[in-house]
């Protein structure tokens, strides 16, 4: 099965009026939607939903901590059960939105400080697993490649695409370089597309420390927003061709 | 059929935590969960959607503008398509707690501007019925008793509780007093058993101008917050046995 | 006195982080600083305000109603002392950080549907009005040109700009179109150009009747964001020192 | 000195609406005022200001994190810029009231998460002390009685009031029993007085372990909501009044 690609959509009011967030749909064949906490809103939700459909790109809710000012990248303490009602919430918003489009929610995957958390920390990652399979068994849920909350999810069942990304930087244990680093991203477009190669014919990136190591990736993503995201997408999509 | 008896619930922090809004279960028929956009959160739905099915009450989503500060009750300039899309929002939020802890969503009543503007405005009352027809035509809409909506809803298919209060004063022709006037709200707990009665046993209300006059009541509002909520509620539920 | 020329900042995390507000400082006079309502807060208010002083520019608030996903573009049923109360909020605020850096606040412009009501509605017209004067009353008050707030503030003896706007086209009356109107934006590069000039060496634009008319303006709104923005800004200030 | 009394006010509509915080301002000395980040907004800063002039009680702002769901409880990861952002925000706002209704800024406590992450967390602390001292070097910190915040503000050279709650237990060493567990509140009237009797008498608590121990107290907390605050507001008032 080629490698699924998933962007990130619906978090900026412009991104989508100006049309920007309806051409990126061409090149991605998978988006997750802001749920309206860190990001994103009712009318945004549901107007994606149905360019979506469209478009037929699989549709995944992309459910945050509420905290706009702070994008959802900022550590907040909620407990487990706080998170898996969080989940329930913005999942049932998205779904009602895809229900009355007559489409198909397809995946979750946690945003920003949600999704890092689960990496490491079992007990929010079993409260997030346990609200996806409660709500809807088949969902897929998307995860860190080789982090924690794959295992938690397969174990209980849930289908995983492990997450790999175009643009950020790994170490020799095949863990992310942290944000906080100088080299945490990766800035030129003809390096970023060799990382992306690797990935897609190999499974394989470069780490920082220049040495070949193995990823799991059912999934790629790529950024659906800044000045270059759709050239970077067209050109991601077209090595995806090839292969 | 003996008539409905409702409240709004989950609006407030503190009435959850101090049981208060857990007794008041016990003497309504049908509760009205606040959504996130007024008041409540998910945590809130949660337990109190775990409640009512514990209780087997019926559960109705009460959906509202989102201005947390005015709580619900200030006009906004919303077009008709957005209102569609915080109902669809909010009722598949409430929706998704409803599923997973196996209950039937069985209602749904706008709070606050949002309920008042259905009263009179035909476009602001299509959206919502077609909201909620959108996502399931079995819903139960809650509407004003006598209002515009209420056609709309029965035009489209939905079925209709009309609305009376407990608490509020009538003009001549059906109408509600309106809130600005003083004598909008029944003070005395005398005059608003008599006023219940009166709906009770004759679907009849006495005017604020004394004159008799029948109203369509498939459904009773009752305040579950205040110091008196509980005991009204004790009398209310007494009354209604009595029939 | 030439004309002054000002602008919204504060608004955007991006529109800051990429440096593009910091731009823009060097073609304008007078900027209006968000206040966290409808856009903006604390950092991007602070770091603004420090801006604008190693800059000179005049700094501004630009308070505007809680209502972040309608950006303070949507109309809301507030009393006059309710917008008193959010102005002094807002603009207490934005005080305290010019305070702390040392600077001085120079002007008040209400923003977006507040900015819009207080043209028509004398009694939120004087709310404003009255906020400002009762915090500093050599504050300069930002107002439509020829609108009836001027002539309010002015009896209360607060100083006004007139404002008149770079890309708006005006009716015979000196009323600008209807931003609903297809042809309320003036969308080249061309058009604006000779908009701004008229008004820039006769006090005089065009009217889309094709009628030349005269307009109060002491100060000229450009736009801070867009992608053209910054080139925009060029060629007016450019316009402006030509005088 | 006698003791200083204060409470918290203006974090709920209703509180403030019933009369009920009008009427504790006849027993305390001065008040905190919360600043729309946890709680309140600015109308009920305004009335609350308002009403503590009239009552002569000293006026505080009570800055906390922008969590009105967590009511400001909840650890979020904020650097300390961003703390001193959030604190000239909020302390801005209230000042703006404060000198409209020509009354004077007395004092800032900390709310919260905030309050309390400055006890350990020097960074923490010390962007706290900076805010305040920087908006105006006059106005006196409440901290907790002990905690290393103490010692930074006065380093810095703000006048500090160390604070006791009426209703909290405390440990051996003078710290506080957390808050999770189960014997850290004070429940019964009884134990209550004779815990405040003891600091307004021999500045001495009791702690868990039953030793006495001695603690630094300018100013006492006791609660403004919660159905009994009344009838305790008015007997430790009178405890004060008979030393």
């Amino acid at each position: 099965m080629p490698i699924d690609i998933n962007c990130d959509l619906a978090e900026y009011d412009d991104a989508f009026l100006t049309g920007k967030e309806e051409e990126i749909l061409d090149y991605v064949t998978s988006i997750n939607i802001a749920c309206g906490y860190h990001a994103g809103h009712h009318t945004l939700m549901h107007q994606t939903v149905r360019s979506a459909i469209r478009k037929n790109v699989h549709i995944g809710a992309h459910p945050g901590y509420p905290d706009r000012e702070g994008f959802g990248r900022r550590n907040m303490a909620f407990s487990a059960a706080e998170i898996y009602d969080m989940m329930v919430y913005q999942i049932g918003a998205l779904q009602a939105f895809v229900q009355i489009e007559k489409g198909m929610l397809h995946h979750i995957k946690p945003h920003g400080a949600l999704y890092n958390q689960c990496v490491n920390d079992r007990e929010k990652a079993s409260a997030v697993v346990d609200a996806v399979y409660d709500l809807n068994p088949q969902l897929i849920l998307y995860c860190l490649s080789g982090s924690q909350i794959v295992e938690i999810a397969r174990g209980k069942g849930l289908q995983v695409y492990e997450e790999v990304f175009s643009d950020r930087r790994y170490n020799d244990d095949g863990t992310l370089v942290d944000r906080q680093e100088p080299n945490a991203l990766i800035q030129t477009e003809q390096e970023m597309l060799i990382h992306v190669k690797g990935i897609l014919t190999a499974n394989e990136v470069l780490s920082v420390q220049s040495k070949k190591i193995k990823v799991a990736a059912q999934t790629l993503c790529i950024h659906g927003d800044g000045p270059r995201a759709l050239d970077y997408a067209k050109k991601i999509a077209a090595l995806r061709q090839q292969l």
